[in-house]
């Protein structure tokens, strides 16, 4: 690892990002063909936060959180704070001290592969954080680590400048270059549920709105009258 | 396993159902002679909902929903559906679209040992579902399972039309034909602790209440004073 | 292990326990250089309760609460019972009319390394509970254990009499020696964090009021310009 | 749950079981139609053992290893032992003496969902055994499970007198009824495996011998020519 | 936590050790009265390791080792390391380099909770180790920790002196004061359990031995004939 | 995700490949300034088995290894198969008849995020597998991943062409480009150790060694005198 902060990085354009946060994680993730979703144990430390950002980078080391101190420096207004780990590790890396830092220069939301604490006050704050654990365990400044280089967090590689949406489904990130296209996608889609979800409601069967049943025959499904005598 | 859909089952009755699910999980659980309760990984996406319905089972496989469209076909009015997995799976196999078609057929909630998604729309139309994981990752529908077979969900066996309870305390599952006198059982029971309550909150202790003291003494207890000299 | 109830143990002064209460996990913790609290894997089973109060401890088996009806009696207002357990165990062993009992004697919350249940008849009390899990499973009262011995609780030795601080960030415990001397420390720790917060929201960066810059530079930290060409 | 030992159980055919057994866990799988698989955390305490029988079944309570010592009695050669838990739990409720025991009966072997102990003394015996843990953790003998009814072993329902086989790949149950022509099936794929096994080995492609091109055509693979330019 | 080192530490006397180790993990557990026992996830690196000493604690942080490289100087002839560490850690804290060290004072093992590395050194050696992972993962000296102090290593409270024995069933720690008695109620133990292993040899089935008939009869076990009609 | 297979790639070296090989994980994870390593649950299914060679990458997905028959015909002599999956799964993707048409294109082992099978065969073969679980769990043939495209396998971005070192302490990658610098400074490093080795083995102590004691002081390590008083 190279202990490197860059400075400067390009960033998904601001109102792909907006367009992007505002179809959610679930739509976005379909619309990038299924991948860029973080694992599941990533979880919102108070329900129903939503953020979309840029990407900032940290690669921290267990129980350090010297780069995060690092790395409030080179966000701006619009960026999410993602933060990768060089092991697995649960301590409370990030509290409100430096939401407080954070949201005093625009930053949207953290996400990070590892812990996080004062989660009263950052739902009082209304400042949203993906972790991977809430653990009040302190950590120390002694070792460095990386900012604004690509890193692993949550089994996604993210670079510096993606987009990045989070919700109650969880975390979702897309590549800058293909962000645009992504959008589309995603609004195509959106536009199209809500017929469908129409369609449902009024009790017409996912089987025939989606022509299934011809595919599920020919793969061998069999309708069988129950019940069992006993 | 029989790529199958058994088409007409046999359920447990209505009114027994609503018995045991005006009771909860935990009074049902020991009613039961403490068996049937599925594994606590399983928990609701929203905190409060509660269910209670006649079981309409599916088999899954790993990363593929297909069952689960055909299963709705087979839902009444009272059912819950629950969902097995041929693997450990936490793909978002269940969201609002399908929701939306379980409740335009009656049904009161799911139970599916994989992950959910669309968590935000599902507590906002109050559907109630409990998952082994929230996961906004996306399924294919490539591979036949079966609907209405026996399924292992979370640890429990569960045969179509069985009784299923669900709540902040978890699922528990009774049987057919067990089920009415699993529901009695558990009013007696529940009758019963409203007295021992109000006994508690005066103050009598549950070591004379349960009278637990002789069985203590001749089990070996004992007492000694403290504190220990430093 | 010795099947013992100890009847007489020396607990934290009452206000200390209470200005300790007042810091919060997270502060009590940094005050204490960083160690006595337990693993995260203990989540309060309702949102937002707190409690502080003197540990009576509890060993008990898996699958077993008999120790929990005998601590009851041991139990005087102020304390918190801390029940570990000699092996893992999920099964809830703590309900509804326990948290009653308990409440009559003025105790002010639960800590358990096993599992937990009636979760909605507990937050209807506003009783707090710090457990390893929810779950409905039921409990014997069969094998003995110990009441008022140290007992290890999600990775922490806990002795009996010692502060325990819970909130939203975790469980944190204080030797009752150390405990007053800790309460100082934390705080002149929280005094002196209301500045900080204000100047970091004020714009000043973490990096230049830590004075960090030397630190890091000394380290090797260096600064590139991206982005980096494609 | 029925606090019952049935005494008198059908079993499959021991030559069944014998044919099944030289097939292998993997083999027979596969030709089970991928179900009967149990969940990978079971794995043998020491490698290489290998055992193909009939179940006697146990459900046992946590930490508690009374209803082992009961089935010991209903045991006949070429059973093996298949034992669930009500809870999940991993002390050591089966050690030399037991194994010892079943010996002495001719069972071939243990499959439990739960701890095992004295690692060096069943290997030294070539005693095998499949479980979730490893751990000296001693249990009591206080609470009534049952013995030959149908128990959940690690994500699989196993009744009474199914065929068990378990190597190195893990534990997988076939029913008693099918387990005949599950056997057939098996003994067919493997003999087809032997001459792909020769074709692969030669350089042969299993894109070809499987003939998967045309669909992985249309399925939409793209083939490219890399190395991306720098 | 004192930043410390303790340098004069007393210790279980080397006979005791001695014979406590020839008893094994699992008969020290049993004569312990069921206590002390590590929580199963920590397993040897290599098979068939064996160690009983006497133990020099260290309290690690995670991702740094520094600590241990201090406690190495502490140890004599018979010790036996045991790390834990004040947050949950896999990093590869200990390899062959410190493996010579240890062994060049005499040092007879190693329990960390935390990751190994240079496990087939290790095998070479014949340097037996009990560890939560095995990993490649490099560690700091960055951050101080203490040595023998009480430490928690795998659930369990060790102080400097306790004895420690370790083989393939898991890792068990007696009290210093205790080691006399409980090596004497193992010797006991074991002298017993032979006996009754050529009881079971020869058929003769634990209820009758242990005599548990009118135990299980009286706790309402039923015994019926099966099997049931189909 | 594109469902492309990308054809050609740069690989790194074989020279290289093969001084990275003799310096084994450890050594090489250390000169990589302790990046790349894969996470510890990546065990290799049976043990002594090592392995360095050239990734073939593949992303597969869940339940499905579709995807690794069509790897195998871009795998030249001396690569390393290197299978991420888009969502945590622990099925078995790959038994001996892939390891059969591995080995006849010269394939040196296989890196898995999630099951492999056919354990026994791969042994006798000597065809090393690193995976997350051993599961019988057979796969379907129906999804489309990629081959040859970066893939995050158990937390690290693989490139094709990487460098991939896996022996009994884990699995590190290194990319094609820094390799030869790697080499360079691992060997650099083993030369030095063996040193140490004979200093360490001599009764020198690492504090002595490594020059500790000044920084250690200097960070606040006290030493006192045991033990305490009782």
């Amino acid at each position: 690892m190279k202990t490197v902060v860059v400075r400067n990085i390009d960033r998904t354009e601001a109102d792909v990002v907006k367009r992007l946060g505002a179809l959610g994680v679930s739509t976005v993730h379909e619309a990038c063909v299924r991948i860029g979703l973080m694992k599941p144990y990533l979880r919102p430390v108070w329900a129903g936060g939503e953020a979309a950002g840029t990407a900032v980078t940290v690669l921290a080391q267990p129980g350090d959180n010297w780069m995060i101190h690092v790395a409030v420096e080179q966000c701006r207004p619009g960026d999410i704070l993602v933060v990768g780990c060089t092991t697995d590790n649960t301590d409370g890396m990030f509290g409100d001290l430096l939401a407080t830092s954070l949201r005093a220069r625009g930053v949207v939301g953290l996400v990070i592969d590892a812990g996080c604490r004062d989660v009263k006050s950052l739902r009082a704050m209304g400042f949203p954080v993906w972790s991977k654990a809430i653990s009040a365990k302190g950590t120390v400044k002694a070792t460095l680590g990386a900012v604004n280089v690509p890193v692993v967090c949550a089994g996604v590689n993210v670079h510096p400048g993606d987009a990045v949406i989070a919700d109650d489904d969880g975390v979702v990130v897309i590549g800058r270059k293909e962000a645009s296209e992504v959008a589309a996608k995603g609004e195509k889609r959106q536009a199209e549920e809500e017929g469908k979800r129409q369609q449902l409601a009024s009790g017409v069967l996912g089987l025939d709105m989606y022509k299934m049943r011809e595919a599920l025959a020919k793969a061998g499904l069999v309708y069988v009258d129950g019940p069992e005598p006993e």
